[in-house]
């Protein structure tokens, strides 16, 4: 058997951010999560610190630590999403305050330190908001690049187009500016786009599932999923909303699940009509070198299997 | 029994758009083609004013007017596709010089001019090419463009990205400030973006069925899209290529078979990495204005039921 | 004795139009205007084709053709400058309505056929305004861009910096696009910008030195640079306004009055910050090839003198 | 007598920024450095690192602590400036290896936690180089921007233009985006450009009043100015070199020796031909709010008398 893979999950919960929080929280054997790192985004860092802790204590596992990072984007004004996840972030369920504390370390000082005292190559940072807290560790420690394992992050999108505009994913859109320094950092990215993620719905009978197990946990999260579908359920006519997060912790436990193809991403930084745009080079059209390994097929029912089990364990 | 549309087909042959032309030659119930006009693009111009002739003269329509165009984009180099069409722009069947004569008058003033005598809203563009002559026209003469009734044409990509670049579609890719200008022209515009055109594939039953027609056209038919497909049949490893500029004329004689919304279109002009793109907010997450109606869907069969069917009687 | 030299003089007056229309006038041995083509800018196209043929008919060159050109730029929506010129463009002296008509043929296709016409090399052109109407001609016939003489444009500033934005001159900045078909057409190019115009100020004794000459010509220039120079006086604190336009007549008829250097001129179209700027490579700190004779000092004295015996003689 | 000014010192050694660290460790009644940070620029960071201290010794001042900070901009590639300042940085003088250690803190840390822990209001930021320490430190810790008294920085252009592009000066060339983040920050701004440091040339006759000093430091000036105005007397013809850096502390010690303007300051980050530029609101012809006091003059012979009076008493 060999020794759970060590990761950092950088996170702006966000209910998807929850569930992708707890499914990594029931794989223990699996992973190792060395910190969680907050980071604006979905909603403020206030909030997503708070809610990064909730979770962490609805699923009791109050040893975790919560670091927090960057308040705002590199250069931008910070951009939320109240009107998907709701005005807390986790609407949905009850919440309350948790009693966990937040570390005393900046999330960038924690992310830094840990790459360099970790062994070269063993730390796998799984990003699941925007990338602000991952490029201004870069800027500050460029050291630390080579020393990543894997970057595995939800962002993104191709032929699925954008979300937030016509050509932007939220999470990029974010801070386009850490996403191009992530790009160009040489870290081994694996990126989940939304052509990945709006194949992974949270349709009723994947959520009853859930529900049927009947645990502290499992109503949680059926009751950020009702909350949280309503807004693409409106907008695209779909049965259930894409649980875009999750799917960064689902490739760590079962990559088989996803199917994509080594290419070249670049960021749109310079055009405000396409900014954020994540550029994939699918066909080849371009001789640009391959800096990602771009998702866009998933199995999701065996992407729910996989949640609804790990889950379960909680 | 209604008169026939009366339409202006700008083009720059390139197989598709010869069999685009050869579709509309062979329905003159339903289609008036005042003129061709030829514009720079898959090859340079002095090539795509003859190749219009030639196919016109295939068909047996020398009564048809060809003028010709611009013979570059209004502010970029040119950038032609030999890569595809192969050096004479109609690879495949065997070639000749053409007897008919290009019309004296610019292809620009031939536009105004039409637009200016005919009666207002009757007269439709179809165009298989660049923009570059309906923008020209439109920065000569404004007046015109509220007396055009109808813009079709082929160019841009949305969920199926580029093929020129990773974001652009070629046509808007070789003129994008030409299609800018079209855009914002007010003009009604039908878009057939390669999310169609990617689903109209020469398949070997398909060409089969023309090739089985037996007559000189069909012949020609057959022996251009047995190069022309090449491309894309090696690039993306389909059963065939996208038969493109057709579907402009197959909107013509047969809109139900398209299916489409109406949605706001940008073209993006301002960044290298995505100059060319066609920004279309489908999803309508921006407030931006409708101007065009964008086709995603067509029904394959019908379209090949069509075009056989309307080559076979010439 | 050399015969005049050809021109023609595209301009949006605009008093200081009007200056270097009357200064062309009165040196009819030196010069022969071919035509004035008309272009929207300082206000809309209907104002100053009424205004060219205004100073025509002050100076009683009721003969001059004047040809309407494009009324709008190329690509973006027409900026006026009502601020400066007035409502009517030429406000100051009394207005009346001109019995001169505008020739029926269009002002692009009068640039285009002269070029054809007359012996290649021989015709200059005088651009007072933005650059649609040659940008246009140039498009629809590239074939003429090596006929041209030589394009002697006023626009641009380099140490000055823009007046209508920090980065930008109002010429260049109504039709950026325009500006930047014409900079890379080869045509050789000789530009007054805000450097050389910002030089010549309607001082109140120069001024004095045209009104002395107590004509009907020089009291309609007298009364226009009362009102034209309040602007400028206003906004940099200085004793009178550029006589911006004259500048390029002036440099036809005595071109020792300027000095400046050979050097490559960018336009930048792509950045909304500084869009409209003319990069100017003064010093040479890049590779870029020479395409333009660019103007920095002038002998502010001379100028006026020249100006002022000219238009006495009408 | 009011207490030294606290400062912190960001700079890329650099003859000129040897010779603004040398005025300011020759003023400690005026001027209290808190410490001294470093970071990739005219030369690698290793170098700049190494200048520093060297430069710190030749002035017996080995108390003066030196931080490294970023080795590389925000998010484009180093740019550096060795055909300016010679493969070292500090061509000219014999160089040493200096005894002096590099202190183990990061540099961004330094700027953070100082500007923490001293009272809010009294640090001030004098940079000599690309703004890449100071973003980082303002996007790692946002909380410091209004803890800061002041940032003094010698940057940008405006009716000078550029020296490493048309449009651009090199310290904000190098790294745009930082420069962006910093305009933007709220931090009271004063920049020294191109405007002001091209007229403190280093003219024979004052760099001859320095080496009649007669001391170790002049010399080390003299023999760094031999080679430093090279480059600048061969590319403009001048006699001298301009002494960009030393106008940020000059204006400390003496700031009625300039004079400027408050007006709105913005950084080009979008555009590849006009990337790096200030764009200055010198005339307010835009609304944008002031968030800079830009200088445009300087009393030249009166900063000579100042550096030349300092550099004496080491």
């Amino acid at each position: 058997m060999t020794a759970p893979r060590k990761i950092i999950i950088d996170t702006d919960p966000g209910q998807d951010d929850a569930c992708a929080i707890l499914l990594a929280l029931g794989s223990p054997e699996d992973l190792d999560i060395l910190g969680i790192t907050t980071v604006a985004g979905n909603v403020p860092l206030a909030l997503t610190s708070k809610n990064a802790r909730i979770v962490c204590e609805v699923a009791s596992k109050t040893d975790i630590k919560v670091f927090e990072g960057c308040d705002r984007p590199i250069s931008r004004a910070l951009v939320t999403a109240e009107y998907v996840h709701g005005a807390t972030g986790l609407d949905g369920p009850e919440l309350f305050e948790p009693s966990m504390p937040v570390q005393p370390q900046h999330g960038v000082d924690f992310i830094i330190e840990t790459l360099r005292n970790e062994p070269e190559g063993t730390v796998t940072l799984c990003t699941l908001g925007a990338l602000t807290n991952i490029a201004t560790a870069l800027t500050r420690a460029p050291d630390i690049a080579p020393r990543v394992k894997e970057l595995v992050m939800m962002g993104g999108g191709f032929f699925e187009g954008g979300n937030i505009t016509p050509a932007a994913e939220f999470n990029i859109y974010v801070d386009p500016e850490a996403a191009d320094i992530v790009m160009k950092s040489g870290i081994p990215v694996v990126m989940m786009p939304l052509d990945v993620t709006h194949k992974v719905l949270t349709l009723k009978r994947r959520v009853e599932k859930i529900g049927a197990l009947g645990t502290k946990v499992s109503k949680f999260i059926v009751d950020m999923l009702g909350f949280f579908e309503r807004f693409d359920v409106e907008k695209y006519g779909s049965d259930g909303g894409p649980l875009h997060d999750p799917t960064v912790i689902a490739y760590l436990l079962k990559p088989e699940l996803f199917s994509g193809r080594m290419c070249n991403v670049e960021i749109e930084i310079a055009s405000e009509l396409t900014v954020g745009m994540t550029v994939v080079d699918w066909w080849q059209v371009t001789k640009r070198p391959h800096n990602a390994m771009v998702m866009k097929d998933v199995d999701a029912e065996g992407f729910f299997d996989l949640l609804t089990e790990r889950v379960g364990r909680l």
